[in-house]
């Protein structure tokens, strides 16, 4: 259970609390020896299928770094992957789809999803990390955009061309889609906090191709419908995209109570844009953390600095923990932001 | 010879002209099917290496739209291919280096370009442009950090990990590299001009992955350098990169006259960024141009709009044309922008 003096939570609210939160993107897996040596073969949806693995890899970077918040080992395309859509991650490539959405018809693929006999194993790893935890668990959902460029794209894509294609040439189509993809995510993330998440994050990863006018248009109103799906059960909820400044505002407005920050604006002007009310999350540069510490440091520093020092900062990266990291590189970046504190 | 009357270099000057001068980044090649029909097979570096060929490419736009300027049909890593690094375009990849840039021992396989030697197609094709067309022919180079990071990452990536890697890890030896790059550059927009260039575009493509500290320490002495050691030349210089909105006022530092600016930031908000004493390129998403003209037509309106109508602004899109354009709306595009004005 998280304990009643989470920082972190604090943080989120922007009540009082004596230390700096900070947790990392994709701090559970990848980075971490003992994660490689638990993770087993085979796709990052068979390791998630299974909730003792899954809670222990959650766990791992909690007992190794004393972060403030636990995210659940899990991927973003799990509920679409689990009603059927034909989605998988593969290694160093991530989401591809075996059919691409294209058309109405694919609509019919993307049935409500049912919790509890979709994703069992979800809620179970939540369940057991919210036992041995006194830390939150920090639960997610892919938001409605992109989870819809994956489907649409079929693989990685730079331009995400098809993805606008679809939206700009087929409107009602789009926003078809973008409405049961918001109503995946709504019931993912319901189960998620009924098994006992403290908060979620709602990943809006390539959001930041997109223009302001095309943002509101295409993508705010299922974003919206999202963060006021879950409103009722008042936990946090944090907004994440990379690339976002010029979408900072429009971000809020959907809905969040934490606006995540990648690296590119620094947070002095992200709370211009935003304003005193919301909590900013980040926002160091994840490559920077694949330096000495007499590099990692003075930025470190810098992102603490830009914050301001109040109530309303969780530190992390501005996107997620990078393979290739040193892990004592980010044990000594949480003793440094809580020390700062 | 190029126009006394170019609305296009006029724009560049902030000088009074007719009309809103209009070209598109990659207008020569790609979606053009008189294009793929002299293309050929091979690599795109084999077609820029055939004057007669590559002077073709570059007009067939100019004919096809009517469009204020022509784009040399290039690539940024021709001059570090043609002093034998060993980099190669991989159609549908974009640059690959068979042996990554590594270490100091690398710095010896960046010669000092001798154009006359090492590029005499690229002056040929500049010069057959010069006599055959009445619109002014823009040179171009890449900027040091763009060709560093192909340089690096020796294929594409999405996080430019190694290139930042080395950046913050071994700044001396970061720096010595993007000297050299710098040089080459230099180099290489001095050569064009020479042979008829009538402005250049310095493409700094990904450098938008920067924060602006990161930029301001590690890109931005290279990149003055260039502006710096081709202003004697009097040509209008044109800086861009992509996903730049935090970072436009420093590369208006750097000491361009015109800022090219991608989808993301609203023309008016640059404008507000960086003044009234400097141009403005931009900015249509070039993934619109895959949608219906009713689509297209509002959205290229509103670049016009926000660009306020005065004499600086050259339309242009965000990004480069999409090979699956349909060359009929980049038509009726040009139509539109030289009727609006």
């Amino acid at each position: 259970m998280t304990s009643p003096n989470s920082a972190f939570i604090a943080a989120c609210r922007g009540e009082a609390h004596d230390h700096t939160p900070v947790w990392f993107m994709r701090q559970a897996g990848r980075s971490l020896p003992e994660y490689r040596a638990i993770r087993g073969e085979g796709s990052i949806l068979d390791a998630i299928r299974k909730p003792e693995v899954a809670a222990e890899i959650t766990m791992q970077p909690v007992r190794r770094y004393g972060v403030d918040a636990a995210i659940l080992y899990s991927d973003i395309v799990v509920p679409v992957a689990a009603i059927g859509f034909g989605v998988d991650v593969a290694p160093g490539t991530g989401p591809v789809t075996e059919r691409p959405f294209r058309s109405t018809a694919d609509l019919d693929r993307l049935r409500p999803l049912e919790p509890e006999l979709d994703i069992p194993y979800v809620l179970e790893t939540v369940k057991i990390l919210n036992d041995e935890l006194d830390v939150p668990v920090i639960g997610f959902a892919g938001a409605p955009f992109t989870i819809a460029s994956y489907l649409i794209e079929g693989g990685p894509s730079r331009t995400h061309a098809r993805t606008k294609a679809l939206m700009y040439g087929e409107p009602a189509l789009w926003h078809a889609l973008l409405d049961r993809l918001a109503d995946l995510a709504i019931a993912t993330l319901r189960a998620q906090v009924a098994a006992g998440a403290a908060a979620v994050q709602l990943f809006d990863s390539w959001v930041g191709e997109l223009s302001a006018p095309d943002y509101t248009e295409f993508v705010l109103p299922a974003s919206r419908k999202v963060f006021a799906g879950i409103a009722d059960l008042g936990v946090p909820r944090i907004h994440f995209g990379v690339g976002t400044g010029e979408l900072l505002e429009l971000m809020l407005a959907a809905g969040a109570d934490v606006l995540g920050v990648d690296w590119r604006v620094p947070l002095d002007a992200a709370r211009e844009r935003v304003g005193d009310s919301v909590t900013l999350q980040g926002n160091l540069d994840p490559a920077v953390c694949l330096a000495e510490w007499s590099v990692v440091e003075p930025r470190a520093v810098d992102v603490l600095r830009r914050a301001g020092g109040g109530s309303r900062h969780i530190f992390n990266l501005g996107h997620g923990v990078l393979p290739e990291t040193d892990p004592a590189v980010l044990g000594r970046l949480v003793e440094l932001v809580h020390s700062f504190s």
